[in-house]
């Protein structure tokens, strides 16, 4: 049988047609209209994940769409942004079924119910190599709400939501034999960390007013705060002490199975990572409680450049991996 | 040596972020803001180029680029939009050198200044395939002043801009030796037309309010006219005879090397195909003069459905293929 019946048009007319919000026109036209409320901003971004890079050629193509959608809705709640929209473009091999591109759109489906997105358009081609999958994701901010990375200041406490290291240890016990003596319920709430990021939409607009400077962990905490001290021209201090791990992480660390640091570097947390200044700490707990959403005060921002990791006896941890890069 | 000294993180900083506009904040946030003027839309279109699919692995990273961004502005022209922004995602081979992404740089530096458009951000991954680049393109239009593929309607004339075929004929001589009694400036001139489309960014917005329906030539005339009677529910009518070749094509269809109606379902002209009623032929005329671009009325359309290339006499022309598609 011919991996595809239905051919380039078919594909878009019945799994992603379907998916079309109002301003993607059915997806019949060049390009989308899309309206900007007055007062307000849209917030864009793009991310894009490589079969045999980003995730595996076997892992489910639902899991895969949403992965793809998930790390982009992160990306604009880290602005304080909420998603609206989304364009896909899609470069698979001729021999994908249907039925990977039917699952794939199913994926989509759920999620756009799940964070109020809506198809806008795209673009889909065949390719040689590895199946190629990018998304276009764009919200809105009201005029002055957007957190930027560029904000944070001196005597600013560092704080992140949920817990740190989770995915990493995910990938750890599908790549490595590791962790085997972890029970299998851990193991499999790891692994779901991993494949399945958890984007802060709720927290991350709520956060405008509060937090001066905000990212998602992505690369890496300590890399990722790297990117705020960075552009933000100021250093970071945090206490390993404080990182939030979870009760899955816990037990590997009590077993001596990995290090807290290595927690701190390895990526995918999709956790949103903020400073803001001491006055806010009670407005952070009261959000927190509201959105029952835990968030950790993990250090303090101070001048000069860098990210230290410290032990409870202010000692500097060497720090390995200075966070996820391509080339 | 090394493929690439710089590193993912240096790559940008060298080459990309000199391409940042206002709204790309140095390419240093997690997403770009981006402003909408009042009474106006955003329009949003996503196209992609995979190496060995779109162009060839030899073809110069300048003319890629320039290809990229000028199939993505041909989208935004074909709705009535003028360009403002674009972001860019490249999944690269770890084999790639710094100086291709330098060399590709300069292209979209090149094509920015001349188009009045800025990069806004983007993502960087590599790829065990082959290259694959995504652009996401931002324009605006007037509200209410967007052109669609839908609105055509019975007793319009078609028309399009510059002349057809020379993109089809161009890939031909490189591909094949048909055309290799065709003089070398002839041959250059079709390669140069295939090579780097010339999209008509300042024709487009001034169709607003004579045009009924359009848009751009990309799969080919006879298919993407295809699509506008489509989403019309309309048919088209299109005569062989008034179909606009330009000299290097004439030269190929009096030697009898190719027929015409293969340069109306070639694709990759990037011209502006329309719909406008027959009232409009004088504001069509002054705008052609104005903008010193020939627009060639070729066909009318009716009620019912489908696309009819017909000879002097009336007869329907046989149409062998229906256009690019992917699968």
């Amino acid at each position: 049988m011919k991996p595809t019946a239905l051919g380039e048009f078919g594909r878009i007319r019945r799994f992603f047609a379907p998916l079309a919000g109002p301003g993607g026109l059915g997806l019949t036209d060049d390009a989308a209209l899309l309206d900007c409320r007055p007062g307000y901003r849209l917030v864009v971004t793009v991310d894009q994940l490589v079969e045999g890079v980003h995730y595996l050629p076997n892992d489910p193509p639902e899991l895969v769409a949403k992965k793809l959608l998930r790390r982009n809705l992160s990306d604009l709640a880290a602005m304080g942004a909420t998603p609206l929209h989304y364009l896909l473009t899609t470069a698979l091999p001729a021999s994908f079924a249907d039925d990977w591109v039917r699952r794939f759109a199913a994926g989509l489906a759920e999620d756009q119910e799940r964070f109020g997105v809506a198809l806008l358009g795209g673009d889909s081609a065949s390719t040689p190599g590895p199946a190629s999958l990018t998304m276009t994701a764009i919200g809105e901010v009201a005029i002055g709400k957007e957190i930027r990375r560029s904000g944070a200041q001196p005597g600013d406490r560092i704080w992140v939501s949920g817990t740190i290291g989770d995915a990493f240890l995910g990938l750890k016990v599908l790549r490595t034999d590791e962790l085997v003596g972890l029970g299998p319920a851990y193991a499999e709430a790891l692994v779901a960390r991993y494949r399945l990021p958890e984007p802060r939409c709720g927290l991350g607009p709520r956060l405008a007013g509060i937090a001066h400077a905000m990212i998602d962990v992505s690369d890496g905490l300590i890399a990722d705060l790297g990117h705020i001290c960075e552009t933000s021209h100021c250093s970071a201090t945090v206490e390993q002490i404080r990182l939030p791990f979870s009760a899955e992480s816990l037990v590997i660390l009590c077993e001596g199975w990995e290090q807290p640091a290595a927690l701190a570097t390895g990526g995918d947390d999709y956790e949103l990572l903020f400073t803001a200044p001491p006055e806010m700490n009670d407005a952070i707990a009261a959000l927190a409680a509201e959105l029952a959403v835990s968030i950790s005060e993990i250090g303090v921002i101070e001048g000069g450049a860098g990210v230290r990791l410290v032990d409870d006896a202010g000692q500097e941890i060497p720090v390995e991996a200075a966070g996820w890069r391509h080339f």
